[in-house]
């Protein structure tokens, strides 16, 4: 559920009056999403998302984020692209939040991920990244490898209420991690960084755009790859699905070659995308107060990708 | 928050194949209602309802649900009208729920009450109370007087967790409202039972239609007025607006004028109906699980309500 902020029909009203959209013929909350308040917007011109963003999103990225949507639909990537107002601009303010209105895009998120669905997540990726060359701004990851020691500190006294010995698996890791992560000599640029399935729309069973763009950041391109192995090719018991993997990484190699180094590298990002949902989701799951209208997420569950990682030394390992 | 369930493009696609409404476009949940799963369903028709009954909806009721909303529609009453698939069948399935798609009603509900509000709501619940005439099925109200005793056994014991001596205040006010209801003599009919203000849409100022016949049922038709001057004229600061209750009455006399038994009726149908509300409010605040993703309301507010009723003997004693 993701409406943190109610928003009075004449708020509405007045709000887009200030674009070229035609009168509001509704707005009703989505109840998808986490970090933002999203609205589906209906106005004589069709249907629109307006977003809120809340205090999890900082204010100085947005320029980033709403750039990079026009940057990547300019290069022919499928993503909403920001509306702008009859004075040129996109990002305005709204019950004294930024918000800004996108067009709409077409599809739903796969509730039951099909190997066929990888396969086109890996392209649409690898077109992503392609998209992301010549972009002008840049935002560090503050959820990479720096990022994970204060993460993990935070929650640190506290791990073991949610797994005995948990702590100490994650220091250890933590250590291997910070000393082997490949910080130079892989391809780096646009990576969207939280590619799960609730952000990669099909239509017809074809995908047709991504969405959320509010991770997105400078960093290792496999880094992304790696991600998504996490988010895609698990079955809900917990089992790999090499063949889902194996359409995911032809489908990004057809757009975007890997390179050997990159190949040789994917092991051990993996075990980093593991250790980065882990932690977050650890941190929330320690710090979400119970009332919160937000489902939270198991941080096991990274904890068993992880380990399954930790066995891998090699594409190969993986049946890859 | 209201999706309870989680359906999968290709369910909704299998499903929209049913009817005559093109492709789907998108099909996302929305953070409203709290009965039921509703999703904002976008096709190359435009925009439709699609609503998931869950487990608190009687699937005995739904012929009366859905034949309500055509009869009404079919005397001129603005509201949405279920969609019947090429069959002629609007009643189907979906993820093991009874599942229907209605058409769509433009406006949003009003956040901030204003007079205009309720002089218009008064006016179109008075529309709705005549264009409820000759519906040939009928649905008792269970939540009227004869529901409220084992609601009130079923919270007794815990009542007082809530506030102290609320049990004591229950359970006296149930005897008077047992012995005094007006159980003939007033006009009966359909009534909408829960015409709060998230059901109520505006467009442009102006009411745009009603939604969500859920509750609706054959009672008083003075009853649902009781019902609105509970839930549109008290102030966020529990003070009793009485512009706002005239225009209220204003609005719905110009429609359909009350009869002098009614207008004397209303003051302990105001009771009786903060009654239905804090006991409903109460049964669900004892009952509803920590982590369930429902914002329970708050029953003290329908304690102040029922109080404030207590000390009126006639409409004069409101301003009214």
């Amino acid at each position: 559920m993701a409406v943190y902020t109610e928003i009075s029909d004449e708020d509405v009203r007045t709000f887009v009056a200030q674009y070229d959209l035609g009168d509001v013929i509704s707005c009703k909350g989505i109840a998808e999403g986490v970090e933002n308040s999203n609205f589906l917007l209906v106005t004589d011109r069709g249907p629109f998302i307006l977003t809120l963003y809340e205090k999890r999103v900082n204010p100085a990225d947005l320029p980033f984020f709403l750039g990079l949507m026009d940057h990547l639909a300019a290069r022919g990537l499928s993503c909403p692209q920001p509306v702008a107002g009859r004075d040129g601009v996109a990002l305005r303010e709204l019950c004294d939040r930024p918000a800004v209105i996108v067009t709409f895009l077409a599809g739903m998120w796969p509730r039951r991920i099909q190997p066929e669905h990888c396969a086109q997540l890996g392209e649409g990726m690898a077109r992503l990244h392609l998209a992301g060359d010549g972009f002008g701004l840049s935002r560090r990851n503050a959820l990479s490898v720096d990022g994970w020691r204060p993460l993990f500190e935070a929650s640190r006294a506290r791990a073991d209420e949610v797994k005995p010995g948990l702590a100490d698996i994650l220091a250890t890791e933590l250590d291997l991690l910070e000393a082997s992560w490949p910080r130079d000599g892989l391809p780096a640029g646009i990576i969207h960084a939280d590619l799960f399935p609730d952000n990669v729309f099909f239509k017809d069973r074809a995908l047709s755009g991504l969405i959320d763009f509010y991770f997105a950041c400078n960093d290792l391109l496999a880094y992304d790859v790696a991600i998504c192995l996490n988010a895609w090719c698990f079955e809900a018991d917990g089992a790999f699905n090499v063949t889902k993997a194996r359409l995911l990484l032809d489908g990004y190699t057809r757009v975007r070659p890997l390179s050997a180094a990159e190949r040789d590298a994917l092991p051990l990002l993996a075990r980093g995308s593991a250790m980065r949902f882990l932690l977050t989701r650890l941190y929330d799951w320690l710090n979400t107060p119970a009332g919160a209208l937000v489902k939270r997420k198991d941080p096991l569950e990274y904890l068993h990708k992880l380990r399954f990682h930790q066995q891998i030394r090699t594409l190969n390992d993986y049946g890859l």
